[in-house]
This record gives structure tokens, C-alpha cells and sequence, in this order.
């Protein structure tokens, strides 16, 4: 009887982190979710970390040493080559070299990836994206994750991942960004600047059910909340939500039109909870302004792996850099 | 004695068709240039640049059928795999199968690529992007051009080129574009934008020199006017120029955001003739709207080969795709 191969993903967000186990077929076997809590420090999240690997292995009563790779998804760019983490601003890390940490503690061979790369290549081997040559991957969440996989690789720019589609420009002197700069498209689409919108339609009683279900406070406005209050009949939610992912849909457009891909893959919870009015407006806005040869063909479609995408990608990845995807 | 090996390389602009012969280390051996006269048809084109061919050829005491290859830059989208172009408004060609015509006719191997990438990829292999991994070019004209020679090739999306730089959208609701939408990074940065610009500071009298040397009509507006009419003093089209520079900074630094490029080279008789000035509007605007790590780190360089990239190019990558590059 053959020897079952094991890969491990993990998707290491700024809230939380979901490992998962999986076969040389990349079904899953197991998986465990862990709050982050980066405030506590680096030190004490890779220890977490190191729990949540150890547990969710031995949940298939294997142990870590057992695992042919571990490939981890980090919200923020990374160093392909090292494994180092340039920096996570969700997490407070910046040069941290988590490859060879964990390397060091887990005795198993491990690749670092930036989050959405690896969900991008998730979709694209296991997803919606599969067989395409050019695939994008679109993430609007507190910020606007993006990320590329170009034949069959993660499009990785001079030396690290890159493609921060959020950091576009959107609008000339917009408003402010995380990044410190104005009018990154972040600032203006992303499901943190439609909250900050829409508390204050809520404010001025232009959203009676978002203001019941959620108040004015952003961190209560949820995709969900949203969705919800757009189907009560909160008009101005709609307009609001319908204006950002047009204006995401415009910068795809761009995208478009210096890479031409196949597909665009929307994925998140934004996506998720407004998937039909979401990818109504990006598509409208990617065929009036991308050039009409590459914009009739460009597919724009959800994302179909929901959580599982970064963790699969993760895994897929490491599985390829070992030789044995 | 081995035998010498021949590349030809063709550059077909809108206005005039220029062909160059190399030995196998790429060293010019003979130039003959032309006038394009698009307006005769694709027929005529054709005819006249196949004499073309022959004539630069003949000037080295070759035939066509002498060369190991003919590589051609043309002005619009190509299929790669088939040598079609696509489409190429200057020429008022669309879907003409140009390899399979030159190689019927020359009895020689024929390779079609757009100018910007054979621009591009003769920057990448003799210019100033020699030995980066990811090389984009820019190159402001009538138009605005764009290529990208990613891991020692030309990126190409689905299947043929892109990089339609001037059609991302530099202003929301801009100005009309060529392409028939609004706001384009060509409708407000061109050549032709900025000459129109110009010329309207020349009628209302804020340009005295321009006025002198061009009056107020476009085609006289040229960029070697516009150097000397700043040198001369006239500030309005010194600021109108920084700015028309500025605003492809922008959209250079959402590229870097992108794709994080070593080196981006500016060329054209744009760059040429205002050299110092456009690439500190550049430089500037990248620092300024770029991702910090990635805007710090890349090359702001203006191109070396001038009217010579193209052909270079052209002739490198039908070299590249008959394995004798």
C-alpha cells in the first residue's frame, strides 16, 4: 500500500487562523481555527501557531514531523525566496523570518506566501479559476487584497509578491488611506470605507434598518448587516455598496488592460453576502472601461472556495515548490 | 569560417517604416527607412514593405531568403501565436494574417510582435533594462504605449499582448479619449494632449515663444518645440508638460503597486527631448503614490536605443523564438 502524502495550510489573518490538513489529493482531513491576537506579540503568535499545527495533526493522530510541507498564507508581503515576512501591519511584524522559525520547530519543510496569492492560486487550481493561464484574484475586505497567478505561478514582480490593487489610485486627491497617502482604492471601495459610508447614511436616517440592526459604530456594520439591509429596502446602503464595487470595477478595468487575464476572481465576505449586485456592478464597470477586444472576454466570476481558498492555495503551493503538486 | 547568421528587424509606425540587418551578435549591418503612407491600404503597405525588406538586405549584397530571420514591431495588438495583428487603427488595419503573407513572400521565417514590446524587450536585452527580471516600458507619443518583459519574456495575458497603459483611467469623467471613453491616461498625457494643451496657452497668449515657432495648430506642435519653447521661457507649457508627466506617474506608480517592475524605461521623442524634466515629474509621482518598499526600490531610467529599440528587438525575439538568440 502506497504511503499517504501530508500537506498542511494555514491561513494566518489578523483576527484569526485556520489550519487545515489535507491528502496527496488535497482532501481535506482535519482543521482547527485559533483567534491571532497579534496585540500579544510576535512571539506568542507563532507559539499559537506552532499549538494550532501540532493540534490540528494530531486531530488525524499524526504528528508535525509527519508532514511532507506546511504552507502558510500572511497578510502582507513576503519574501519568496527566504520565507520572510516583510511586513503585516495586522500583526505588528515586519522582517520577521517565519520560514525558518518554524522550519527550526516544526521539522518539516515550510513556504511563507502572501494570503491572497495563495487563495488566488487556491481558486486557480481547485476553484473557479482553473485551467486559466492569466487569473486574478480581487479580495475587498478592511482592505483590498489582489493577487496574480500568471502560468501557472504567483506573479511575483521583482522579488516579492506584490499586485496591492488597494493602493491603486482611484480618485485624484481622494480621501485618506491607511497607507497615509489620498485616493487609493482602498480608501474609497474597500468594506471598511463602505461601513464608514454607510454609518453615516445610518446617522442621518437615510438607513432605518442598518441603524437598527447595527448603529453607527463601523466595527457592527458586517457584510452581512449590509446585505440585510439592502433586501429591508435601505436604498442609500444599496447606492452606497453599488458605487464602491463600481469603483473597484473600474480599477479592474485597468488591471484588464495592462495584463489582459482570463478570469477575475471576486472573492470575501463583501462578495459573498452581495455576490449578485457585486459582481453586477464590476462587470458593467470592466466592460465600459476596459479597451472592448480584452474587456468583452475577461470572465468575472465569485470566488467558490469561501475559507478553504488560502488554506488549500497554501497547501498546493508548498506541495508544488517540493516537486509534488 | 562559420557562416554568418542574419536577423532582420522591422519598426512599422503609423508615418514612416524603418528596417535594420544584424549579424548574429546584433550588430548593425545596413538601415533603410520609409515612408508607412497607410492611407494606400494593406496592400500597398505590404508591397512597400517588402521592398523595403529587400532593399536593406540588398544593401549588404543578401536576399531575403538569406535570412535566418524577420522579426516586425507593429503598431496594435498581435496574436502571438499566429502573427496576426489584430487590430492597428494608425494603419487602418484589422485581423490581417501579416506573418503568413511576409513569409509566402520573403521565403524567410517571419515573427509579429506589437512595437512597444519589441520596444521594450530591445531596452530589456541592449538598452538600460539590461538583466532585471521585470522591465516595463513607457512610451508617450500620440498615444500612450506600454509593454512589460516579465522573467525574460514578453507578458502577454490570454494570448496576445497587452499593457494598454494609456486606456487605465488617470481622471474620473475625463477627457474624451480616442478610444471613445473618457479620462483615459492617454486623453490627459499624450503627446497630443499635451500638444492641445499647448496650444491653447499659445491663443490665449501665455506662450509667446510656442506661438512664434508653431502658432496654434497641433501637427505643428512637435516635441522638439515644446523643449525649445521651455527653454525660451514660457512657463505655461513647462507646467503644462510637468503636469501631463506627473499624471503618468500616477499611473506608473499603481503599476509598480501591481507588478512591482525593476526598472521602468521611458522613451519616445516625448522623453527625448524633455528628458531631465519628465523623469523628475516621474520620479517624483511614483515616490509619492507607490507602496513605499516597492516605490523606493524601482529604476525611473529613460530609454538608450532611441529609434533603434524596436528593430533591435523585433530582431532579438525572432532570434529568441528560433532558439538562436
Amino acid at each position: 500500500m502506497r504511503k499517504t502524502t501530508y500537506w498542511l495550510g494555514v491561513d494566518l489573518g489578523g483576527t484569526k487562523m485556520l489550519a487545515a490538513l489535507f491528502n496527496e489529493k488535497f482532501k481535506l482531513l482535519a482543521e482547527r481555527k485559533e483567534k491571532t491576537s497579534g496585540h500579544d506579540g510576535a512571539k506568542a503568535v507563532v507559539g499559537r501557531l506552532q499549538e494550532l499545527i501540532t493540534g490540528t495533526v494530531a486531530d488525524a493522530g499524526l504528528t508535525a514531523r509527519k508532514l511532507a510541507g506546511i504552507g502558510l498564507g500572511v497578510p502582507g508581503p513576503v519574501n519568496v525566496l527566504t520565507g520572510a515576512v516583510l511586513s503585516a501591519p495586522n500583526l505588528g511584524w515586519r522582517n520577521l523570518p517565519l520560514q525558518s522559525i518554524l522550519e527550526r520547530n516544526c521539522h518539516s519543510p515550510v513556504r511563507v506566501f502572501n494570503d491572497v496569492d495563495a487563495g488566488t492560486y487556491g481558486e486557480f487550481r481547485f476553484g473557479v479559476g482553473e485551467q486559466a493561464r492569466c487569473v486574478v484574484g480581487l479580495f475587498p475586505g478592511t482592505g483590498i487584497g489582489g493577487g496574480c497567478i500568471y502560468d501557472g505561478q504567483i506573479f511575483r514582480g521583482r522579488e516579492h509578491s506584490c499586485f496591492e490593487v488597494g493602493h491603486m489610485q482611484a480618485v485624484p486627491d481622494g480621501r485618506l488611506c491607511g497607507c497615509g497617502r489620498h485616493g487609493c482604492l482602498e480608501a474609497h471601495a474597500s468594506r471598511l470605507a463602505i461601513a464608514a459610508d454607510c454609518a453615516a447614511a445610518a446617522y442621518r436616517g437615510q438607513a432605518p434598518t442598518l441603524l437598527e440592526l447595527a448603529g453607527t459604530d463601523l466595527r457592527e456594520i458586517k457584510s452581512r448587516t449590509l446585505a440585510k439591509s439592502i433586501a429591508a429596502g435601505d436604498r442609500a446602503i444599496e447606492d452606497i455598496v453599488r458605487r464602491a464595487a463600481r469603483q473597484l470595477g473600474v480599477a479592474a478595468a485597468s488591471i484588464v488592460n495592462l495584463i489582459a487575464p482570463d478570469i477575475i476572481v471576486l472573492g470575501g465576505g463583501l462578495v459573498e453576502a452581495l455576490e449578485k449586485l457585486y459582481l453586477e456592478e464590476v462587470r458593467a464597470a470592466v466592460l465600459q472601461h476596459a479597451m472592448p477586444l480584452l474587456g468583452e472576454r475577461v470572465k468575472v466570476r465569485a470566488a467558490q472556495l469561501g475559507d478553504h481558498a488560502t488554506v488549500l492555495g497554501a497547501a498546493a503551493l508548498v506541495a508544488e515548490a517540493r516537486g509534488k503538486s
